[in-house]
């Protein structure tokens, strides 16, 4: 895929110092993806934080001498519960930050970061500006259903988005979902609390309205309910920041329950130990399949530049999944084809009188 | 319990027509109530639906005799696909309206119904005025979590809340969760996406300043995230009915995956069969726990008489759990209760100044 790059390739800026497992981690990642050919011939892996020790793990993990291998020193830390204000006054100089200025300046065509995600959202919208014909940005995280997977946004960087934010995040998320899930004309719902027209209060409803009078431009199969988002409903879930964060977080919640009920039950009763080591494979799978953004990163959509968020925890082959998505989100002509798609929305949205 | 009801005791109006097992399981239900004391000896369950059928059916039940059992004929049926407009346009002979218009004239003291949620809520508030003191009405929820159970609301009926409105929650909330799980000084917490103030938008910051100038009038704990609500951060989850309703929803959508998952898994493989047959007991606890409103009844909390409703499919022993939650709802001097932590709340809420 990434060998059709453009002959320039592409500069990803790999934020090495904010994941939980440290910069290892994240080298031990760069190296899958120039060994594994994630990073095309003429793209450029820049890792971004503090110099010394990050070329310490380059000649570690033999990558040292890629040309397609460059460095870009960040002395400072985002740690994971620092909160986003103090990240943006007091933290220029970390990898997050500078990695998002490599961004801004064309120094970077996208950023991978596992950094706390309040911070990179927050200094996300406000360092990097927004996409043409956009407003706000959205978080666009890959979840599992009963057969494969949806694309869910906005799971947090938008609380309170006003219909056109919606409208925008069912084209940017339906452009996603192309390049993330290879689904040539994804289906998009958007999740309200009843399938019958009129519910779901006025913000819904001239979503709603707005998304249909989009016609082909978008395959838009009306609203959704909470409980067919995991069934084969649609391809593209439309929600605000808040309800998305809260649906995401939630579900975390309950697997972590789920979990530790079946670890208490298995220690508690003989029987249930024979059945647990038998049904070990099946729980495992059980874990990984509910497990969010099992792919490894989110896109922050509506920006003038690409941010990929992977998951705190990611591992090497989490923060690899997180660089070969954002380098497909790159692709196809993703960022022509969203500012197009955003301009037509525009069209929609000022040409639709709002009901009474 | 109830048997300290007040000397003429409650009348109970079962709406028998409108859950998915039909009115046989609803008189079943009503036996239960009877033989094991549910209702007092001053209290009356009166069920509604068609007579004839209803009398036949609590003949087999041997309740017929009983003076605590009485009947109100009402010959239509709201439907579970019933949009909410028709049943209020056309089906006012319906055992659901008939009995919520009972609850109006102070025939009864509480409603209880299987029957369509969306009907329900529409026909409670538009029939029943609300409570002095309250604008709209919640829908509150009883969930599991770690270790028991908490309440969440409002999981459906005022999907675009106001900060009076979740404050109104809160207070109702709090008193139904003393009632409903007998926890002295239940722990109140603002469903939000971050736990540090200023997040979440400007609806919630308000709510959330509103919350902690109630002072000790509530015991507020502060913004809880989704992924805390399994663990044991609060016993009362206040958000609007949107979240709460794509919440509940998401979650039963969810607990089917897994159950279609198991049941797939331990069919194409020997050694997950061996494993899944050991694993039953286990795998049925965690459904029974994970299954919303186990407790069998959703009050709609902030109206002038008592809704409560019952999941549709609830067998007799989830009705009769209902008919319990009501009464013991209903106890306590609940409603004047109610009535003065809402005239606190509406002094706290004129009186805090919006901040800028």
């Amino acid at each position: 895929m990434s060998e059709a790059t453009t002959p320039t390739g592409y500069k990803i800026a790999l934020d090495c110092m904010g994941g939980d497992l440290g910069p290892s981690e994240a080298v031990a990642a760069a190296a899958i993806a120039v060994r594994e050919g994630i990073i095309g011939p003429n793209d450029t892996l820049i890792l971004v934080g503090h110099e010394d020790n990050l070329r310490q793990l380059a000649t570690d993990n033999r990558i040292i001498k890629s040309k397609r291998v460059a460095f870009k020193h960040a002395p400072g830390i985002v740690q994971p519960d620092d909160a986003a204000m103090t990240v943006l006054k007091s933290k220029r100089d970390s990898s997050m930050l500078i990695a998002l200025e490599m961004l801004k300046s064309g120094e970077a065509d996208v950023v991978i970061s596992t950094g706390n995600t309040k911070a990179l959202v927050a200094a996300g919208t406000i360092k990097v500006r927004a996409m043409e014909g956009a407003e706000r940005p959205a978080l666009a995280a890959i979840m599992p259903r009963r057969e494969g997977h949806f694309v869910m946004l906005d799971v947090g960087a938008n609380p309170e988005a006003k219909p056109e934010h919606l409208v925008h995040n069912a084209v940017l998320g339906s452009i996603y979902a192309q390049s993330a899930l290879g689904i040539q004309s994804p289906r998009v719902g958007l999740l309200s609390v009843g399938t019958e027209e009129g519910k779901g209060g006025a913000r819904i409803n001239r979503t709603h309205t707005l998304l249909k009078a989009m016609g082909d431009k978008i395959n838009y199969i009306g609203p959704v309910e909470g409980f067919d988002v995991f069934g084969d409903a649609c391809d593209v879930v439309v929600t605000d920041g808040f309800t998305g964060n809260v649906i995401l977080k939630t579900l975390e919640g309950l697997v972590y329950m789920v979990r530790d009920m079946v670890g208490k039950k298995v220690k508690s009763n003989p029987v249930y130990l024979a059945g647990g080591i038998a049904m070990f494979p099946l729980l495992r799978d059980l874990k990984g399949k509910l497990k969010p953004e099992r792919y490894g990163g989110a896109p922050l959509l509506g920006l003038a530049g690409l941010v990929m968020k992977a998951h705190g925890s990611s591992n090497k082959q989490g923060i690899a999944s997180a660089i070969r998505l954002g380098i497909e989100a790159l692709g196809h002509d993703a960022k022509k084809r969203m500012q197009v798609a955003l301009a037509e929305a525009n069209t929609v949205i000022s040409s639709t009188p709002v009901e009474e």
